[in-house]
Formats: C-alpha cells, sequence, structure tokens
C-alpha cells in the first residue's frame, strides 16, 4: 500500500492538472439523518470524477514510450487518462466496453484519444487493451491495481482530512477498489473506511468473504463505474491491513441517493458517484451513534436526465 | 447600505440554518482564460439558491404577526421564505408570477407554502401581495429592498472573502440588487463589484445611467430570477457609495455559460445563476491584467434537461 509520502509526492506532482475539490457540511437538522454529513466534492474534478488523479500520477511518474498510453475502462478511467495524456501532449488509445454510455464516448474522443469500443464488460474490454499494448508497447495506465494509481487517488484522503480532520467515518464507492485503496493508505485507521458496493458488482465484499479477490458479475446501474469484474490486489491487500466495513447496495438505493442529491443539494451524481452517499441513506448500514460521516461523492458522467427525468 | 457589523450579526443568526457553500478554484491552464477565477458554489445553498440568507435573516429579526409571512419572487426567493416559514414554523403565502417554471413551483408548494399565482411577471406578482397583505397583516418579506435581507445576502461576501482573500473583483448577478448590494456593502471597495446583468432586464445598468432607479424591461431567458421591474433603493444607494461595474449581457450568452458549467464543471445552474460567469466567459467585460476574479454562481432552480438538452 502507498505510503503517506508517496501520496505527499503524488498530490505535489498532479497538483497543476487538478482541482482542489471542495466539502460541504450537512447538519442532521436539515438532512432528518442521526449524523453530520461531509460531502467531498471529487464530483466537480476535472473530467468529472477523481479518476485524473491516478492517471496523471502514472503518467508524470513513468518514462511515456512513443507508443504513448493505452487503457481500458469503463469510462471515467478512460476520460482521465484521454484528458491527461491530451495535456502532456502523450499519444492515448482507450479501450472501453459496450455498456459505456455515450456521454462518456464523447467526452473520450472529444479529448483527442483514439476511443475503441470492444467487449461487453470492462473485464473484455482490458484483456483487449492488454492485447493491444503487447502489440504497440504502448505504457498501460490500469484503472485500479498500480501504485501510481493507488497514491494518485489517496490525494482525495489527503484532501479530505485537511478540511475535515474531526471525521470518524470515510464512505466510499468500490469497483476496483483504487479510491478506496488510495483513501484508506492516506487514513491508515485514523478514520473508519465503510466501502459502499452494489449489490450487482461487490467485489471487495466477495473478497472479503473468501479471502481473497474472486470474480463477481458486474451488472447493475453502477456497472459503467463500479463495474470491475474483480477487485484489484492492492486495494484488497489494503483492505487486508486496515479494515473496511463493506455495505452492499441495491440499485433502487443507489437512484434513490442520486434523486436526493439533487433535490437537496443540485448535484448530478452518476448512480456510481452517489453510491457511497446510499450506504449512508439506506437501511444497509447504522453508523455509531457519535460518528461523523465523511461521504466522497466522485463522479458526475451522466446524463442528468437520468437523474431527474 | 448594511454595516459589515450587521452582516456578521446575520451570519451568526443564520448560521444553524443555512450551509456555508465552498469555493472551487479554476485555474488559467484549464479555462484557457487570463485571470484565475474562483467560484463561490451558492447554487449548493439550502432551495437551490442564495435566498435563504436573507429570507432567514428578517423572519429571525422580526416580530412574525399570527397571519405569518407573505412574499413575492420569481421562484427562488419565495422557495426561500417558505422553506424558512416552514422551519421556524410560521404560516407562509408566495405569490409568483405565470412565468415561474414548474420546477420552482412545485418546491414552493412542497415546503408547505400557499402558492398564488397573479400578474405575468414578478411585478404584477408583488403588487397582489401588496395588496393581501394589506388585507390580511402578514408580515412582507421583501425579495430585495430591506435592510435585513440585504444583510443576510451579505454573508455569501463576508464567506467568500475569509475563502479566498485575494481576490480583486467580485462578479455578481443582479436583478433587484439583493445579492450585489449585500455583497458590496460586506467588501466595501476592498474588491472591485462587477455586475452582471441580462440585456433584457438590466435594472442596475439602467439605474446608473439615468442616475436613479427607473422601470426596464423584465423579459430574457433569466427573468424568473432576474426579472424585477427595477433595482430596489438600497442596491441603487450601495452601488452611488461603493461603485461597481454594469456589464450587459445576451441571453445567448448566458444560455453558454450553463452549458459551459456543465461541461467543464459538471455544474447545473439557473439562467440567473450562470449569469455572473457569463460576465468572464463572454466579450462584454475585458478584467484587467493580473485580476483573480470570485464569481458567485447563485442558484441551481431549474430543469437539468434546460441546460444540457
Amino acid at each position: 500500500m502507498p505510503s503517506q509520502d508517496a501520496i505527499r509526492a503524488a498530490a505535489d506532482r498532479i497538483a497543476p492538472h487538478i482541482r482542489r475539490t471542495p466539502v460541504i457540511r450537512l447538519s442532521p437538522a436539515e438532512t432528518g439523518l442521526e449524523n453530520p454529513l461531509t460531502l467531498k466534492l471529487e464530483l466537480l474534478q476535472v473530467t468529472g470524477s477523481f479518476k485524473p488523479r491516478g492517471a496523471f500520477n502514472r503518467l508524470l511518474s513513468a518514462d511515456v514510450p512513443k507508443a504513448g498510453v493505452i487503457a481500458a475502462s469503463g469510462g471515467n478511467h478512460g476520460l482521465a487518462v484521454a484528458h491527461a495524456a491530451s495535456v502532456l501532449g502523450i499519444k492515448a488509445e482507450i479501450f472501453v466496453p459496450e455498456i459505456t454510455p455515450e456521454a462518456k464516448r464523447a467526452r473520450i474522443t472529444d479529448a483527442g484519444a483514439q476511443l475503441v469500443v470492444g467487449g461487453a464488460n470492462y473485464n473484455e474490454a482490458r484483456l483487449a487493451s492488454e492485447a493491444r499494448a503487447a502489440e504497440t508497447g504502448a505504457l498501460m495506465v490500469h484503472a485500479y491495481d498500480q501504485d501510481e494509481v493507488l497514491a494518485g487517488q489517496g490525494t482525495v484522503g489527503m484532501e479530505l482530512e485537511a478540511d475535515a480532520p474531526d471525521l470518524t467515518h470515510i464512505v466510499v464507492a468500490a469497483g476496483g477498489g483504487g479510491l478506496y485503496g488510495g483513501i484508506a493508505s492516506w487514513y491508515r485507521g485514523r478514520a473508519q473506511m465503510v466501502i459502499a458496493e452494489p449489490e450487482e458488482c461487490p467485489t471487495l465484499f466477495m473478497a472479503g468473504l473468501v479471502g481473497q479477490p474472486v470474480d463477481v458479475p458486474s451488472g447493475g446501474v453502477a456497472a459503467d463505474s463500479l463495474g470491475a469484474k474483480r477487485v484489484g490486489d492492492l486495494a484488497f491487500n489494503v483492505m487486508q491491513e486496515v479494515g473496511g466495513r463493506s455495505v452492499v447496495l441495491q440499485d433502487q438505493v443507489i437512484r434513490n441517493a442520486q434523486r436526493w442529491l439533487w433535490d437537496r443539494v443540485r448535484l448530478i451524481a452518476e448512480p456510481g458517484g452517489a453510491t457511497a452517499l446510499a450506504a449512508v441513506l439506506g437501511e444497509a448500514w447504522t453508523p455509531p451513534k457519535g460518528a461523523r460521516i465523511g461521504v466522497v461523492v466522485c463522479g458526475a458522467n451522466c446524463d442528468p436526465a437520468t437523474v431527474v427525468g
């Protein structure tokens, strides 16, 4: 797991390229919940998700070959890599599965990357991208299972602790586990981690049950951002080391959290971006009395009509 | 004009009921603009606009009669008064004109207020509400032209200066001028005020030309939030005292700013909420070299499909 120093170094490296996203605090008086919430508004990050943190850190830490970079992604990571490559003047090729929504595809090509649509899900796109990388020699930027990527995502935790040092619990969505792994590596037990996962792609939950990363189905409303087939080894190791309570959520609870964010805070989050909040609003987890809860709202790459319409 | 002490007192009074809205900084490298921007995300305020600041301050400063409170509004002020009254256990009657969008009407009735739709524009609704107040004895909460309302809106400036003390220019949209008047009363020349107004309802611009508040047309895309028929006396007096450069914007430039906010920052703002940013993105105003610009993004009560669709 990345050290705090590695995360600090990542923060310095990526600072010129990413936004310091703000937090907003919601009191029990206004939400009707037992506990105060602090939302980390990472959906306002460049490209509309947290992913550029890891992507920039990886690209700025590596010797990029002439063939450029390559990535597979449900969309957000691909967009982040496309954006980072464009900013740094590097060629990028992005593989996405067929489920990737048009809103994400268009942004990837707008960023100047070569888009390849292939495979029914993230895993198939990933395999295709690996075959292609072997062919071209391009640098692979993994969506979650690389040290530099985890360290980059860890800067979310570093900022959150600086802005809200009183938090006792950090709730974060997981698919491949890069964001969870990065943030948990930053906190190292100073706050308890709560891992929010859709029932239809519960990678960390199942890995915890089985005792190692295993393949799971990857469906449901959040599959285009949380639909990894299995959790990354790095994130699994972080969970073994610092722990984390897994909360599994039904699609409808995630949809309700999206609607709540618009009705109450005027934020549009994609399903994966609202999944952490769903763990707080739903009945799957009861926070202990006195908990001060940080919720990472981590992505907004959807058509707002799917939230409000 | 309200003193800084009056604004500090308002901040203390309303603190339990409003959100400390955050700022986000956008660098020239990412926007392609000459100057760094600091967005004050007041669209994330309770009820989706800055208006509860003034409404709570007015209600908490007054002896509210048994007949409750009454207000006229294009929507945001009415929703704020309805919300504040509901929180404080007070009866509220809200008059809106026919142009008020359904999204705003529904939220007003959802907050438990009596909604009266009457008049083609804000001014006609205001006259109707005044006649009704004379009948019932309800306390009038003016949308902009009352000291307590101005002091409440001034807390936006107080927070913005605390979070971004280096700003040289503050850009704010104006209709009746309550938000401008409050923020300018806080800054008192420590930063230069830039007043953004739609070409189709340029209340402060015309008042500045004529030398006193005068009636103007109140049309265009932002009429449901900036469509006052004339600027308030209080805001006009503030402008006489501390100044402010008026920038007049075409509807299309406002629409473009809405789209920019979604494409670049994943924020949905209503037309009036994006008008200040329009002054920065459009060609109507060229900021001086070295300006550090604060932009108040002040409302989000619209259907997102009107922005993204």
